[in-house]
């Protein structure tokens, strides 16, 4: 890898982790079958470096209560960060990855899953972000101006190589080498497809869902998703409603969230069917590779995929869930799966496979940091926009420095050096669990009651 | 379930959770491809109960650095089981495995893997352990006791029904009923067999295995196990030297730790088939079902089974190796997954495939734990020795009140009630880290360094 003696030289000075919260369950914004009162927060990380002061930051996304956890799992990996040179960070970073992720004792709680596997990941999109700062370019333009050979350099190919090998890799990356720039020029100019998730959280009302459809298409939405798996009667009813606005000509998506055996999702998706939905996301557990392969056999004479990620733990399951047919869309998540380094893996086994990669966002923060992984994947890997879409979901983004832009239903693509992590400051402060201004408030109130 | 009016009315008084580690790693005890330097170590739980001096002891076993974000997601449960009636917990204990495990916000951290399932899984463990004291039986005996629909209630099935029904596991019960009796006595009088895997430990110079094997022979042991996957011309030696001490009547193992890739596993084990292993032990990636089955698929012409489990996150991973043939041998852990309550369903779909179980321990506590998996599974549900065998390691059972008690390599059944899982309280004490006065004075000759 190349890199400047400045940046080779610095050294991780210091890392701090934060548990930042968002009082979203107030709203019921994000509920679902499963998830009934999120509180979106973040796992957040700051690294300090010796001799600059650019700062890293990244983060894990998490729903509430455990974020302290996460960060207490980040806190134990400092041993292996602070005092670490840039130059031998970066200047293998596939080394790295492995040895933050296969920590001799660490691992054991995993391993690569979980709550040790999302510190890994808030620590290693801190590391992105600080390479973005001190390069000056926000990350896509980072990732995408690698050479092939530097590009795979970041990645731990271990338990990867049956399905796909460096060479094979090599060979996609050097496919697309020469026509790079123009598509980064047309990224520019037109951004990148999105998608919007907001409309049919089960917590809503028809009024709300209604609404929320019409705004929707004023604003030029052409794909809407709704919650489904409490009752088979009222996503029936929701879904009705939610065609009877957006009509047939824009694209409907459905999401389960794990609720179903793999027998009952087949059996319920018959009944949704008519309303042609693009895909049902997690159908089932997220572990059951060949479960969501027998969904995805009985959905296709329906014209249904399935759609499956935010909560595949690692590549080994993205690996199985691809070479089974088992998803025909990919939905990688930026803090579930080792960043980058690991997504990296993901993307260019997807795209041997020809599997589009729509990546989960909403939440908190995701949507400013995926838009970087569509980006550089359409113009290092899979050149393409056919079904490859971005989940965005429109709230929380004013909290942060660099948020995403959005015009006409697509993210424009970020010119801020970095991953767009960074909070502003005031946003941390009075985020902070349970000290902050906000939460301070609202447990005074009785709005918030702490579960421990 | 029947409970008497005493149990019912119980309450959780109050859980604490403790970090309690041993200084294996000054040994090397427990060394291996991948774990070069283990503190085997428990985040251990005590309940204490509104009404009765009994307490419930449980852990999840850990191998030193992270015990402590174990003990803090296990503190992050608390809100959900202190103050709870035991009449609620085991009057429907599948339903409360559910509620614990899938809580709303925590799961995101999971789901049902990695630190917040071994979380939920020494609490569990703690619960089953105050429920034999209660009913002074051995857990082994409390378990064997319960009818087949008593039994079932405490599963919860969700994401199971694909591969084996109620009604199925019904059937399987069923059928031993009649017969539960007189495998009781057999196993009061005879135990259950086991494996010893302390002979090849990676650290261990030439003589040490050589030593070990003698003792294991002399001990009336016949399985042997040893780790490989460092050095391929190292692991011939090894293996060499040890079928050289304990010839071809008895079975040699070989555990790789997970550290090949799918096609490198097949190609160093066909270089150590000569030495006739019984099983290679996780292979390659423990996420990895379809990698298991291409390894199962390649060994099974050279007479070698594959052994997994022990990092095997939940049922949903086991459901699909076992219905796959992905393994021959399936190591359930006591502390990975989310203790009785899902191990069963793990064991009646092993029944169901004829698949023997042979479940994993070693370490410290997890001997004491898994005999009593191993006898009721016996008594119950699979009523065969035939390859069911349970591991076994001679170390750290002098820390227990009732360690287990080993004749002629064999588990005799412990029949003092709980689960075996109760430490000495000066052991406790003594061990409990940072504080305790081993690690006090470990830390201060310099012999321990703490990670953070």
């Amino acid at each position: 890898m190349n890199l400047s003696d400045e940046i080779r030289k610095q050294k991780i000075a210091k890392l701090t982790a934060y548990d930042v919260r968002f009082p979203t369950s107030l709203t019921l914004d994000g509920s679902d079958a499963v998830h009934t009162d999120p509180d979106y927060s973040i796992a957040y990380v700051v690294l300090k470096l010796s001799d600059s002061p650019v700062e890293g930051h990244g983060f894990a996304f998490t729903i509430g209560n455990g974020t302290d956890i996460v960060v207490h799992a980040i806190e134990s990996y400092r041993y292996l960060v602070e005092g670490r040179s840039l130059g031998d960070i970066y200047g293998n970073f596939g080394k790295f990855w492995r040895d933050l992720t296969n920590d001799s004792q660490l691992r054991w709680l995993g391993p690569e899953k979980g709550v040790v596997h999302m510190a890994c990941a808030a620590i290693l999109n801190a590391l992105w972000d600080a390479w973005g700062k001190l390069e000056k370019k926000p990350v896509w333009k980072l990732v995408s101006d690698f050479t092939p050979e530097q590009l795979l350099s970041v990645i731990d190919f271990r338990y990867m190589t049956d399905a796909i090998t460096q060479d094979e890799a090599l060979q996609i990356l050097r496919t697309n080498e020469s026509t790079k720039a123009q598509r980064e020029q047309e990224i520019l100019k037109t951004g990148i497809p999105a998608y919007v998730t907001s409309v049919g959280w089960m917590g809503y009302s028809d009024e709300k869902i209604k609404k929320r459809c019409e705004e929707g298409l004023a604003e030029g939405w052409k794909y809407y998703k709704m919650k489904v798996g409490v009752s088979v009667d009222d996503d029936y009813r929701r879904a009705k409603l939610i065609r009877s606005v957006i009509g047939y000509e824009n694209k409907l998506m459905m999401d389960a969230n794990q609720v179903w055996d793999v027998q009952q999702a087949i059996d319920w998706m018959h009944k949704l069917a008519e309303f042609k939905p693009l895909w049902i996301e997690e159908p089932t557990s997220p572990d059951d590779v060949l479960g969501h392969e027998a969904v995805a056999k009985a959905m296709n004479p329906l014209g249904i995929g399935v759609a499956t990620g935010e909560h595949c733990a690692n590549r080994v399951m993205f690996k199985q869930l691809i070479t089974r047919g088992a998803l025909q869309f990919c939905q990688v998540d930026g803090c579930r799966t080792g960043s980058i380094n690991e997504l990296l893996s993901i993307l260019l086994l997807a795209a041997k496979h020809k599997i589009p990669v729509c990546p989960h966002a909403g939440g908190v923060g995701l949507c400013e940091l995926v838009q970087h992984i569509s980006i550089f994947n359409y113009i290092c890997i899979a050149p393409t926009f056919e079904n490859q879409m971005t989940e965005f979901a429109n709230h929380l983004h004013e909290h942060f420095i660099a948020p995403v832009v959005m015009k006409n239903g697509r993210y424009h693509a970020p010119l801020v050096p970095g991953y767009s992590a960074e909070l502003k400051k005031d946003s941390l402060e009075a985020h902070i669990y349970p000290h902050g201004s906000v939460w301070k408030e609202l447990t005074a109130n009785g709005q918030h009651k702490p579960r421990h």
